[in-house]
């Protein structure tokens, strides 16, 4: 995993949501936003209980990862003035997490980040994450 | 192309930022956030002179796009109120439009949705744009 800088980690921190990219084996992207953390260069994202289409194990995520653990996750400013613009780029591979004390820790995070959680119905405790394990980084841009 | 209901299409109107992802030959994902306006159910993001790290025919998206036309956009809305999250996800191929009518009548979409374009240093009038024409067209949680 690259070294992250303060700056990207401060950036990476202080934002809500990121984009997570994955492809199935016909290399067909998908692209969904997701609620997120960073723990010791990990990024970790729920399968948490917001409304979806499917169960998450069908999710279209989950089924692309297991023909294609391959993904790219980009954290973003959006601002009017364009020379605060400035994104993070992750591309790597992503795994899934069930339990265990590395994910009881993300959840600890997740739950710590997103007040939102503290909504039983969401199922954090139970959820499973998906992990990403960065191979390269870029920085772009404004992320100060 | 899948027909757009009026909310979705008020909902992609009023989005100031889309996240495009492609894949290389091999299926690694690639995402970056995108301005983008869409027209007659086509989806356009221009090539312009914001700092890029290489020239605009290098850029990873590019060179992506050669190797794997299929796409996926991502327009969507966090809030808090995280009974108001919502997005519209486009999956299909996209393709390079250089210049003639399509070309210029995009490019006057762009130019009248960010004000930004009057700047001629973004190089918009000579810009080469990303068309996305979706195959599949997913819309989940709010979007009104």
């Amino acid at each position: 995993m690259p070294l992250l800088s303060a700056a990207v980690e401060a950036f990476l921190g202080q934002a809500r949501v990121a984009h997570l990219a994955t492809a199935d084996a016909a290399g067909q992207p998908h692209v969904v936003p997701i609620v997120f953390v960073v723990l010791d260069g990990r990024l970790y994202s729920p399968l948490d209980a917001k409304p979806k289409r499917v169960p998450g194990q069908r999710l279209k995520r989950v089924r692309n990862l297991a023909a294609n653990p391959r993904v790219a996750v980009v954290v973003d400013r959006y601002a009017e003035d364009w020379s605060r613009l400035g994104y993070v780029l992750w591309q790597g591979r992503a795994r899934l997490l069930a339990d265990g004390a590395e994910a009881d820790r993300a959840r600890a995070a997740l739950r710590a980040k997103y007040s939102q959680y503290t909504d039983p119905a969401l199922g954090l405790d139970t959820a499973a994450l998906i992990v990403v394990e960065a191979e390269r980084v870029v920085v772009w841009g404004s992320v100060g």
